[in-house]
């Protein structure tokens, strides 16, 4: 993490002097952002309609009415805010057309869609439109400190909800109902959403590394996977643990103990400098060895912030190296169809000496009585 | 709805048809699907990772390996189903080669991003790529009785949540607790997701008509604005009722019985064969003639089906007539900043006799004692 974030709650400004700096060195003279967590990075705004034009000089955020009350109290001096009563688009045109000197603006090419992107080919002809990959996204990779308490708050809030839902799953639960008794302790803890559909897979379901909760009901002897998380502050947490309904038999007990072992070697190794390849490794060759590597079947892990997807992304295929300040999720998994799955997910800050496990909550197999 | 479609449990045949169709005007060869609520519809898979190729012979439905298992359930003969191991735009230029005749391709304008556009000038340059809008979409705004039935599965289950929430809500509690509850019963009654973030608005809040669930904590007197849905197959429900902790006001009283009524009026006349913009003239105008014009700051409503926000649109600028089958919202409301609002929304189908209401929880001002 920065160590000037500590000294100032609103690192703001901050932000948008990177991105500055980003866009020089790119040659720009402007950005038109268009993925919603990228503006509420760089200007605070919550709202799900917004356009924002970052130049040199300016900082102009593009929402419309239903927005008007609350985009003064979160934005403040970090933008100069404009109410579109028409389209947001509308109000783009003339805003950048009275700034002086702005030639080359880069836009989002991966959050901007085609039909936008002819607005710009169109009624932005006058300027020369740039695609951009990531710019805003590699300065949010690197949490400052009032990111990571935002995110450690996150996963205490998941943390006590599941000590509090773990004793209530019994036989005969649906998997749907046990989300729902999930969800409300999240409600109660206080988070503010669910940062992605929470995924309750018991039986054979837990072998869908995607499944969300069915209405399947719980028999004796099930795994249960939970793979869910909290939000605060617009933070997200993400945390899967999975657990035994009763007596563990020992071929549940051996998948355990080898995803736990990849789980734990991973978080211990994992380095500032290493590649996403390499992290990934770290996990993926002890399952490998142990004999189970064609059931480990996606990635390591990804960044979590304001997305519960972000930068970076712990994976075969990414060479990009890590770098302290950077929160990403530890989850490895096995998966053997129509017998059931196993994955344990920690949530991990990089510092300098090494990775801080942000997770606490107990990873031993836990078997419901 | 169809009368075709209360006959056949499987009409995916008959919208693929029809998309073919559709094509076929348009002078195009074939459609690359990008939007997942699309190729739901058209395939029946659920999942978050999809292309799907559509042609006068084929359709060719591209996923990655987490789906394996899940596709096939849910696909069957509806499409031709590749597993894709790396990147699912890696399977479709192979594919797209072999398919004869092939060369006039509509994408959708509103659905693919500019960094995969550029993946169809790049690595598709041999195709001739043509913008498409709604295509897809203007069949799903036509609701078939197995669609119709299953968004009223989904009022159900959003409509007893809320009966088992209401009596439940005191001074003291929280907007998030108080989503926590409903959710929890959501999820109960069987919900499979929540198609959007709940609203739960109280006091001064509920003026404001996009607020989520906050952690201020109910007041005796405060207005509560409840916004949420269940979703049952995939299709959603979307409904918001308003009460009073405690005994209403005269002035509560009094707004709240002018949205009564335009909910009433707007759902009593609205019509097949209507424009978008006189159906919701049919709350506004009544709004406007009681003095809270500037106070209904959005539209009247919006379709529901596979996406909470689906067309058509009723507003004031939209021209385009309403037709049999169309499920809509009928959501007129009134803001009053800094004092609070009241919204009442209900579910509608759009039939040949008028518009039956699908939603039944009472509409009277309810006041929680």
């Amino acid at each position: 993490m920065r160590d000037d974030a500590a000294l100032s709650t609103d690192n703001r400004p901050t932000r948008l002097a990177a991105l500055r700096e980003a866009l020089g060195k790119a040659d720009l003279d402007g950005l038109l952002v268009t993925a919603l967590p990228n503006i509420r990075y760089l200007t605070g705004f919550s709202g799900s309609s917004a356009l924002l034009l970052v130049t040199a000089l300016d900082c102009v955020l593009f929402t419309d009415f239903r927005y008007e009350a609350q985009v003064g109290d979160e934005v403040g001096r970090a933008a100069t805010v404009r109410i579109e009563s028409t389209s947001l688009w509308n109000g783009v045109w003339p805003v950048i057309a009275g700034l002086p000197g702005v030639e080359r603006v880069g836009f989002e090419s991966a959050h901007l869609l085609h039909r936008d992107f002819a607005r710009l080919l169109e009624q932005g002809s006058r300027w020369q439109w740039r695609p951009t990959v990531d710019l805003v996204e590699s300065l949010r990779a690197i949490k400052d400190a009032g990111e990571v308490a935002a995110i450690q708050r996150a996963i205490g809030m998941a943390e006590r909800a599941l000590g509090r839902t773990l004793p209530l799953l019994a036989p005969g639960m649906t998997e749907t109902a046990a989300a729902g008794l999930l969800e409300r302790h999240l409600r109660e803890e206080g988070s503010e959403a669910y940062p992605f559909a929470t995924i309750v897979a018991s039986g054979p379901r837990s072998a869908l590394p995607h499944a969300r909760a069915s209405d399947r009901a719980f028999e004796p002897g099930d795994f249960v996977l939970l793979d869910f998380g909290a939000v605060a502050d617009g933070y997200c947490s993400d945390i899967t643990r999975t657990v035994v309904l009763g007596a563990a038999n020992a071929d549940q007990r051996a998948v355990y103990e080898v995803v736990r072992e990849a789980n734990l070697r991973a978080s211990g190794a994992i380095r500032v400098g290493m590649r996403g390849m390499a992290a990934d490794a770290l996990a993926r060759d002890y399952i490998d060895a142990c004999g189970h590597g064609d059931a480990f079947g996606h990635s390591l892990g990804h960044g979590i912030g304001l997305e519960v997807h972000e930068a970076p992304r712990l994976a075969k295929t990414i060479e990009a190296p890590l770098a302290t300040g950077m929160v990403v999720t530890i989850e490895p998994g096995i998966y053997r169809p129509g017998w059931g799955g196993v994955r344990i997910e920690d949530d991990v800050l990089l510092t300098e000496d090494g990775a801080v496990v942000l997770t606490t909550f107990p990873r031993h197999l836990i078997e419901i009585a």
